[in-house]
């Protein structure tokens, strides 16, 4: 169904204030829930907020939130996010860098003891805009093994890039380290499919195209295997390693609600025009784009995309058609209105 | 066959300085591909001896060596490397990254008018000797059509990350964007045998599973589709579009010497010492690095690795024995000893 995006994110904002959360960080919460869902990546948009309100509650995200500065040296700086939601942190953190990278080119900020951030392109694109270069690293919970293991030993850590361009959307790579999410193995399951070699193992490490030996105790396999799980150890080491923050097996499960969680991410901006002029680099992002949509398509293909394209795309298309929801997060939305005792009502524009 | 390390190493000095290269450089590029020899990447290991060769013979690759620094702000720099060859270049960006590492934290370099610079983890590495993470990305010519795409117009950019450790080798991840490296694909032809689907695409750009497809007129694929495109847009972005220097579609085949190539770099160094204490970091990999090696293993694993632990395994027992090599590759180089009139004698240990 197609779900009004004002009045969930209006119903978001006043859940998160109700809460403690000042309006502007609930805002933020919001705008990036929102971001996700416009963007087609439904599995990062409100779906998440029943959880995060969980959470909140159990005082596993602090509200009111409180973002420090704990260290900084010339270009690198680390912030302590005191537990506070993950978005509000992220944002920070990419002001920090931004803030760096403005007076030394290039900076660097991490953050530690933070959450769940949602999507890793929404704090690479607010580099973007600033005509900066963004690069953005989160761990996460344990949810892969070693190559070879069957055991959980590393998150499918998210990262992202983003590229200003002269004009139009700009160039954003947003990923997660694992082969494939999880909503698409339990897809396949519920349409009787086999799943491609290389999504997970069982529950004994050994690879099976079988969904259900995937999701009976099986694990989600890393993106291209020793690379991906090579990426994701260094995205680990570049957010909870370096920032003396849990990782790998020392975080526990965002959703078995047995204790907080202290996430940590690691941002860098490039500030461009302290290495080109902007025309020039528009130019060059302008020729590279060309030379990808315009090189030769392969039979039945309409057309080739640059990173980012697509979920650009969809969030056109979905500004103006209202945001995609599924029944059952639509239940559990209202649900929440009756705990919470915030108003959501005829948010449904299309059966 | 094993061949004499020792031997084969100075007659790679001996042909370099013979060409006019520095014996420093000519040090330099030597063990670089010792090194890519020793971690058993033989694609990058004298292999390359004679392209190299052939191509400062055409004053496509500039001897003696020159790089001057072009644009230095705070954090960042831009090398130019003035066609030298790309291992020499490559190292004069690295220890220009970490000199602004040491001033600001971190630091980034770039470098452009540069030349194939052998295994990106040589780069990486030198960072981790100086208690630093190292990332590096170098482009080269398009190998990889975009997704869906039917034509070469991005390179499988390499990528690699170092980290120090508190005690043995380094951890060091060191990768192609290309799911599989050419030399695969003409093994599984030899062999007869069909290559996993993602490796590679037919001329039209449709998926096959047969190597003898790819391999007339088709193309390699990035690692994981749109993950593995994506990463190698980025690395192209902060190499090629960075430096104003070639990119995608204009750079031109190393082996079809027609012309000079104009490859960039990019590398990142971060100080370690500046945001944690050199004890408590070697702690946290080390409890990192047993999460993952002791970790339950699926059955009939013998071992459990983190990124670059198989290439140290090699290294080390390849110093004790000498290095693999080709036959054809060492005929190629006893031509090359005639051409040059550098002697090589002697130097197979085991046929
Ligand atoms: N916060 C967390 O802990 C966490 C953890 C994991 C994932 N995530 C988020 O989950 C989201 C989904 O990740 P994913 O790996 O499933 O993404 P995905 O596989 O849907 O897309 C990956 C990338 O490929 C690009 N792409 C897709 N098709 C393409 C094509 N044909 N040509 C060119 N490019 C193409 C997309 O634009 C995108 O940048 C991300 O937003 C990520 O940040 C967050
Ligand atoms: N200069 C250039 O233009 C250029 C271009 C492409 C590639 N290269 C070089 O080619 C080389 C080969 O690249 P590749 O992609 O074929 O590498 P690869 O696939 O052999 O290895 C990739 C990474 O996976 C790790 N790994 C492998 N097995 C593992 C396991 N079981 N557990 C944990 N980690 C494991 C390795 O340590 C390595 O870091 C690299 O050195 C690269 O720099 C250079």
């Amino acid at each position: 169904m197609i779900v009004d995006a004002a009045k969930i994110s209006r119903f978001s904002r006043e859940s998160f204030t109700k809460l403690g959360m000042s309006e502007e960080d609930a805002d933020t919460v919001t705008t990036t829930m929102l971001e996700a869902d416009y963007r087609g990546i439904h599995s990062h948009g409100f779906l998440r907020l029943p959880i995060y309100v969980k959470r909140i509650k159990k005082n596993f995200i602090q509200v009111p939130s409180k973002v420090t500065v704990e260290m900084e040296t010339e270009a690198m700086a680390l912030l302590d996010g005191h537990y506070s939601a993950g978005q509000v942190v992220g944002k920070k953190t990419m002001e920090k860098a931004m803030e760096l990278a403005r007076n030394h080119g290039i900076g660097m900020a991490t953050a530690k003891h933070s959450n769940h951030f949602g999507i890793a392109a929404h704090y690479a694109l607010m580099a973007a805009e600033q005509n900066m270069l963004g690069i953005v690293m989160s761990n996460v919970e344990p949810l892969m093994p070693a190559i070879g293991g069957a055991e959980k030993v590393i998150g499918n850590n998210p990262i992202a890039f983003a590229s200003p361009t002269a004009e139009g959307d700009p160039i954003v790579l947003d990923m997660a380290l694992s082969n494939a999410p999880l909503g698409k193995i339990l897809f396949a399951q519920a349409q009787g499919k086999e799943i491609p070699k290389g999504w997970g193992v069982d529950k004994n490490g050994e690879a099976t195209t079988d969904p259900a030996q995937v999701l009976d105790g099986g694990f989600l396999s890393p993106v291209a295997g020793p690379k991906g799980f090579g990426l994701a150890i260094f995205a680990e080491i570049l957010t909870g390693i370096l920032t003396g923050s849990q990782f790998s097996k020392s975080i526990p499960s965002m959703y078995d609600m047995k204790e907080k969680q202290s996430i940590s991410h690691f941002m860098l901006a490039i500030d461009l025009s302290q290495f080109v002029s902007g025309e020039e680099y528009g130019n060059r992002i302008k020729t590279l784009t060309s030379f990808v949509k315009e090189s030769k398509k392969a039979p039945g293909v309409d057309d080739l995309y640059m990173p980012g394209e697509i979920e650009f795309e969809r969030e056109r298309k979905n500004k103006e058609s209202g945001i995609a929801m599924e029944e059952n997060v639509l239940q559990e939305l209202y649900q929440l209105s009756d705990e919470l005792g915030v108003s959501l009502k005829e948010v449904v524009l299309q059966d």
